[in-house]
């Protein structure tokens, strides 16, 4: 347990993206005693909708690239340190989908395995997978995240 | 509050169904202190849309099925001792339904009504509900909830 | 920090709505240790999609109107005493939008703008923003919100 985040997305083939910062009046990331509450992180760069324009294998690599995205703010809330983690409590995986779509939850597997994929046991997660209507600049997948540190820290 | 939830659902007509168990690389529930968070529970056999295919009073039926799941995952988690529950905090509810529909808050009293009904005061929770694209298997609803444990156990 | 959050929107030209009571069997508030669980506001009297009926500056009009009831919300749980306010934890946005959709983010912020302005860095959240196929009463946004108090009240 002693390599980071970024060590065991490059073993995986994935790079760790940069973090994205505060934008507007919210922030990445707030904490609240040993609960870590991450905004939710879109898909960059796959954009469109499952039942559309997109097959359930783009909406899965959509799905990863948004827990990219939560993995970076993640390790920056850890300062690299995965020891710190505690648990990954709850993903709330929201799917760009058509009325007539109904694979959400394999769309929403590209996430929750590549957050156990990284972080183990600490990434097993409790989660809710939706689809909607639309997603911030037509992202195909939008992923959010409760987490729980292990240090008392505020 | 010697009875359990199987108990009270009985006398309400309703049969506990089998908490689902972990699927793929998430599971039904997490802990962290005293918070069991909940993963969203699709009404089991009742699919469509609300505004379509589906009526207000199916609606209500579908979201009581979903809490019915839910309350599988409680009375698992509790061991069916209903004392070890604190209170339900909140529900997250998605209706599965049209861009003209609007009556998502009575669908919803289908699920918050099951809840009390059976929990009683611990069972009033606050809650958000919505109207989204499609859900997991053409479900017409799903239920997350979190809920308070009042024992220590981690 | 003594003043009150109708005075701080007094100020910005905003007039604190009545909190809502209980509806049925759900409530507005729950709390469960530092944390309280606001359910989701719908923006009173702004009906409508974005994307089709309504545009951007109107789902941010929307969007602050749900705020105020958030805002009312907190104020009744605070007794009108900011001070108890540790942090805005979450807010959750859910705007009525059509699939091609793309701007909800500026529309979150007719939300996440007016939290800032009445509760300063305490107001400073995590959110996650997407576009939904309806809303309750064909309102045009909904926000829901956790929220750190910083007494340790039950």
């Amino acid at each position: 347990m002693t390599d980071t985040i970024a060590d065991r997305l490059a073993r995986l083939g994935h790079q760790l993206p940069e973090a994205s910062g505060p934008a507007a009046n919210y922030v990445p990331v707030t904490r609240i005693g040993a609960l870590a509450f991450i905004s939710g992180q879109v898909s960059a760069g796959v954009t469109g909708r499952l039942g559309a324009e997109l097959t359930v294998e783009q909406g899965q690599a959509a799905a990863a690239a948004a827990a990219l995205s939560l993995l970076a703010q993640i390790d920056r809330l850890v300062e690299g340190d995965v020891t710190r983690i505690g648990r990954v409590a709850r993903l709330g995986i929201f799917v760009a989908a058509t009325p007539e779509f109904t694979q959400h939850p394999l769309v929403g597997n590209g996430a929750s395995d590549l957050v156990v994929a990284v972080l183990g046991e600490a990434g097993r997660h409790a989660r809710t997978t939706v689809g909607v209507a639309s997603l911030p600049r037509g992202a195909a997948v939008e992923v959010e995240a409760i987490v729980e540190l292990k240090d008392g820290r505020a």
